[in-house]
């Protein structure tokens, strides 16, 4: 049994809030438990200039965290004068992650940057700004539809994320702070709603995780993605909620 | 009588969470209208260099805005690698307002520093970050003085911000975008409850103000604070509510 | 009695000269008793990408200060690699000053930049660069006016800007750096030559000021900009002086 | 057949010259086809702060490319002005996959910075990195141990890494760029010599990958580093090498 | 016959203003012809961290350029946010040449910063920033002598410098703007009072230079450089001026 | 005689390679003793934008060092956030020294980007780097000539550099690492084949250098020139090696 009570299979309570944001074109509040990211879309008129003229979009992200986020203040990243390794890293996986599941060329000459702003840190941020992220683009991609802009929602499938982790010899689903501090390794998945791999990410932070131990997280991270599909459906008012 | 229905001296409704941030030491939501502003209060064991042992606290404040909290997006301050010279202004002149209220002899060494980030922008980000800065700086202290590291709160008197400005040739309290945005003069006020003036940026955009124009706008932001000093004395629990 | 021997409403003996500068196209060299400001005007072609094609022109200002300007050396930002906040407030403050009697539309697109170095520095560097750099504006605009570029001097009336403070409970105007060191509030006032008030910008540094210690202060702002306006007419050779 | 003649799970000529600098405690040039990485290890006899006093030493990694190390050049980082996001990934990889294999208490408060600098790029140039890396921290290791400065060389395991993608529906093992640039997927694998998971970087470029796409890449990889751990010996002469 | 009437080896009327800056502990505004560079020398208790503890001092440099210095305006480098490589290469080149007639030991651990800033530029900064960077460097050093914090000045001789150039084939002195802009070649030495040569930069900007052009060049400057130096003395109140 | 067993007037071995890096349009590994510099020479279509449509090309140079090519570690400047002002100085010399042979309106609107980046550092980096930079642009124009791009080779003369200095009292040709720490004083000189001076840069490191001193490291540059433009010749198949 976990702190938390949960069982090790167990995501946390997700919530999806769409339209969180007044201004955007699309936006979801994105919380697994205590964890809190803001995602919005906006749509963008220009392309990077090393897709002018092709007739493809594109989507990109941002991501960022407030000062007061987490447990001990982190120092702000503009007063710094700069983003950290760490926050390119993410942002560029949030960016990966969303194009994969995008169809870039029914999308046409737009862009869609996506922004995902940690307003609560307590682990996970980063799957949960890919789950959220889905929920606000699929809302400004339907935006532009409705405005006849687009034929057709530009979208293959959805695409979530969730991370798993080994902590005393244990597999676990969506570790929190505490639970990811202690793991002996952790893993992010990003899969479709059909089960494709758009990402792993796998470190060993203390020791090495054998083959057998990999599986073990795959097996968790199908379970929850599937979970965590369905509530951004319910979310998007695709699926009517069983709960 | 305004587009929103206000009258010229009726601020706009004013809603302010305390404790909205679950891991910082002091924490206040402050609303005026549609801008939302998150403030936070961290304590900090060291003070600057140039204050140690010398037996003074500090208070600093810093100021941000979420890409998508406008109405268009504005760039990321982290991506473009720094704080704009706007931004540095505004965090500077909230950590010269809340110094001007705290005894700093009496918080001895011993840091705080403010984190206000702009969650939704409507006009108004700095005098809302000013007011609900206040509040998350008591609560802090309270927690301090009631975990007995504090003697008392060390704070003399409450301090709150609000804008005029002179929109079609009449004075305005607590000015919208739209009304920002049309405004021939424009002025920040930072008062205590008792009436004395912190800071007073009065700018004209297109023409200057009169001096009896000046005398006006002085009066609008006089009933403001009052009320908002109200507030943040109920959001505190240090006064009931009358409505 | 001042220090210095100065009436609480006497300005620093003030010297403005004209033609400064051998290569720029308007200059002068601003002195407030031993604080001296070298502004420049460099006229451009180019406006802002903003403004393109709009028939308005444009009035900027950067300010730097030599690193042995002051008392004690000050850090070169060009060494530290940028501007500071306070520099960046600055050049903001003058640049909104003085746009704000320049006609931009009769000045068409055209950009003059105004450069505000202090070569030494006594308090109110600000307010002499302010001062100075609306005389190196207007020979600048003379001389497009005489070489038949413009059709007239596109500005509306003089602006000039001053400081008061509060020392020792006394109001004083014109504080040079050892009494601002020791004042309990100051103010910085940007008037216009009719009076109309353009920016005021009042900071308490220790303890709040009263309402009729700001209009103390405003009575002599009135004072000494009046005064200031007169000199700048004498240098640019629009009046004759009296003394 | 690929088009360079390799089978889909052959290598491509892998070298390892160990020694290679002349001034560094340890360096490997590591060379996988055209690809050439210049590995050297460095000690240093401090820590990083949070570390100091603790007893553990730290292992940290830097990342490089020459300008011309790709067929067209590629801007010098330092003359941009920073480390690009992808490059500061790669060196937090390279980081995080040595000490995954370093027994951080046994080395003391000793930090070896290994610094991986690209002469020639031909695909898989952070493979080769951590490839290299491994054996010029070894040597580092040995000649600290030799110096009795260590009891005993501080390296639990080996660890290299490959990658894998696929291409036109196939898996195949080591890709060099030309594959890569035409890979629906791809992924890098960190292994130990006991085919323990340090790392699992998979990531889909065109289409998500299906799970049996998957296992097939980690068999693949499996293999490669198997022969890698094998070249490693060889280099460091703990192997008689039988080819 | 050059353009400003000059023979070929004759220097730009010299001025050298000792004490001109009111804080500095030693000051000098070094004029050559048109060209005019304020150099000031600040006495700091505090060396290099790389020096502490050795018993011997430090001198350095740096360089600067008002923005409207020049012909045209120059962007100002702390806004641009940076030295450049010119501004850093001229103020390596003043430290290294003072240092190499001060006797650092006798110093003692103190840092003297020479900052040389450009108010007016018509050619040769670097050579008015060295000559008058010498003065500012004796008088401070003379003022610490005479406060008996120096046994002597420690100073072992003068050191200034000149520009020469190779325009339309001949041999020119102490170049103006408009003749470097036209030379085939300029060289700026860097001696001694007696003779010693400190530095020697010689740059052929359309061709090379031959042996023989170089020499003329040489013995220009040894001319030049003796007249230098005895104004240097005059200024600094060592020798009575014939003239 | 000299510790490496080199008379006075004795180059180190100098080898160059030519095409040593196997995408660049030109290349050279230059060696100088255990100094190695790897040149590269990029073909690029696109003049600064200074140049553009005026009919001419433009060399430039950047240079580099890998931070462990040094007997200690240097901090890498990408990392650092930028070039040190050393390594500006380097790279504009290396570009002055190669525009000054190289007939730029004759290679029509073309840019060749030089990179020399410093591989093993024993002294004598710059000078090793002008040498191999030429070789390499050297190889890249005779690749556009070749390709009809270039109606012949756009270069005059050769250009070659060595370093000379005083080491106890005697003047040495081409220093090592070692030798250079010691010298009283070090010069830097690029010549043509055919003895035409482009650049001399002579610092005195201790004490001054006597005229009879300098025209000694003269007559050794010379010396080593001569030899450096044969080899020269000779790794571009120009002349047949004696050797």
């Amino acid at each position: 049994m976990r702190l938390s009570g949960r069982s090790a299979d167990a995501l946390r309570p997700v919530r999806l809030e769409v339209g969180f944001a007044r201004y955007a074109e699309g936006s979801c509040l994105s919380c697994f438990g205590e964890t809190q990211v803001l995602c919005t879309a906006s749509v963008e008129e220009k392309v990077p200039s090393w897709l002018r003229g092709g007739g493809k979009g594109w989507v990109t992200a941002e991501y960022g965290m407030l000062p007061r986020a987490t447990h001990t203040r982190t120092p702000r990243e503009a007063a710094r004068g700069g983003q950290s390794g760490r926050t390119q890293e993410i942002q560029r996986l949030i960016g990966r992650s969303l194009r994969a599941v995008t169809d870039l060329r029914a999308l046409g000459e737009i862009q869609i940057r996506l922004d995902c702003d940690v307003l609560q840190a307590d682990g996970g941020t980063r799957t949960a700004a890919i789950t959220g992220a889905y929920v606000a683009l699929y809302q400004a991609l339907a935006g532009l539809h409705h405005q006849n802009r687009l034929a057709r929602i530009p979208l293959r499938e959805p695409v979530a994320a969730v991370s798993c982790g080994i902590v005393d010899g244990e597999a676990l689903l969506d570790l929190d702070y505490s639970e990811d501090s202690n793991a002996q390794a952790d893993a992010n998945f990003v899969l479709t709603g059909s089960g494709g791999i758009v990402e792993i990410q796998s470190t060993a932070e203390t020791e090495p995780v054998s083959q057998e131990q990999f599986d073990a997280l795959r097996a968790l991270a199908s379970k929850g993605i599937a979970e965590l599909v369905e509530a951004q459906k319910v979310a998007l008012g695709l699926l009517r909620s069983d709960r």
